[in-house]
């Protein structure tokens, strides 16, 4: 019971400390008017494709960065600058999530005019639901092929999201999930979600998610002026 | 500093009496000639229908019994219990992994006359990669719609693992899944994998797996007479 309590205590002093550094960051990031994003899902679930084409779309318009999270490799960050996108790889070299602190680190190489800044955390629908990371907005992901019963089985990614994005929706037509019990679900858990359905390949949804970050953009620079 | 030196002196306290309950779990199962498989993998690639499905099979020769482990709801659970299975649920309440000390708690629930004890781990390719539960073997699972590109980005899964298994394989024609290069990839991390292609829906891979689970229960009565 002893070694619990010790537990216990250093995950509140890592979770403590890690919440200071986020909100300063938060801080400096706003204060540059610059709309940070994180996002969260199981490995798989199409984040780094997500960012593939909405950075495409936005990218014109737009000057935006992604923060890739990766245990291990640079692959993702590899993919995102394939399409044109300065990423900044973080590999966490065996940690499950991201944290503040390692953001951080890479400040200084964040340009100060940025418009979006997208952080895509490691693969894992449960440890990054408990980092703040400094970001604005957090989306959470859930592909077609993972189910329609996930909500509910991980409720603290979808409690701490503002944004629910079900991606894969082209696979709709030969998978058993019903998109109106997940939404239904993931809003009974967290009613504020903004739900948006997409898919990568036939890009149902890019446009609107592309506009709905676009005002929220627009919100941020409102507050600033 | 001071902090992060106390976190992994904690860290390591926990593995170290992780792994004493493990092997006390994995000695007395064994001495009772139960073959128990620990399976890991992201939210919904398959773990819970791979057992429904090799479960019917094997229920009719052998007696089968599945603990559950879910961070919310008891759905898996339910699921096992409808195809006639015995299923004792663990719920972690925000936990991201098994440990093995919350298997020793339901020990005395599990009949000692048991052939195969089947442990679902908590959706997460992580997390659970570091904490031994006394199996004799480990599974990991990568679903087809989650990529070729998995192991290395997530090697502790595939390190730790005896049994790599592809599941969702009847998606193989409609996704772009190189399944030679993920095998390739996970061997180049693990040489000794024994590596699975299964198909819940159209049954492929599933007669296979259950032979191979067979031999492995022979070779631990042989070990144990």
């Amino acid at each position: 019971m002893e070694k619990r309590k010790k537990e216990v205590l250093v995950i509140e002093d890592i979770l403590g400390s890690n919440k200071k550094i986020a909100s300063s960051i938060r801080q400096k990031l706003e204060e540059k008017g610059i709309l940070a994003v994180n996002l969260l899902s199981s490995p798989g679930s199409g984040k780094t494709t997500l960012l593939e084409k909405i950075g495409l779309k936005l990218k014109d318009r737009y000057k935006v960065g992604v923060i890739e999270g990766d245990i291990e490799t640079e692959r993702d960050a590899e993919r995102i600058r394939k399409v044109g996108l300065p990423a900044w790889q973080i590999t966490t070299h065996g940690a499950c999530h991201l944290e503040a602190r390692m953001l951080a680190r890479l400040f200084d190489q964040i340009p100060a005019d940025l418009d979006f800044l997208f952080i895509e955390n490691v693969g894992n629908l449960v440890c990054p639901a408990s980092f703040d990371l400094g970001e604005r907005l957090r989306f959470v992901l859930l592909s077609v092929p993972e189910g329609d019963d996930k909500p509910r089985k991980y409720p603290e990614a979808f409690i701490t999201s503002h944004v629910f994005i079900i991606t894969k929706a082209d696979l709709l037509p030969h998978l058993p999930f019903d998109a109106n019990r997940v939404t239904q679900e993931a809003l009974e858990i967290n009613p504020k979600l903004e739900i948006f359905r997409t898919s990568a390949w036939n890009g149902e949804g890019l446009d609107n998610l592309c506009a709905f970050l676009e005002k929220k953009l627009q919100e941020l620079r409102a507050k600033n002026a």
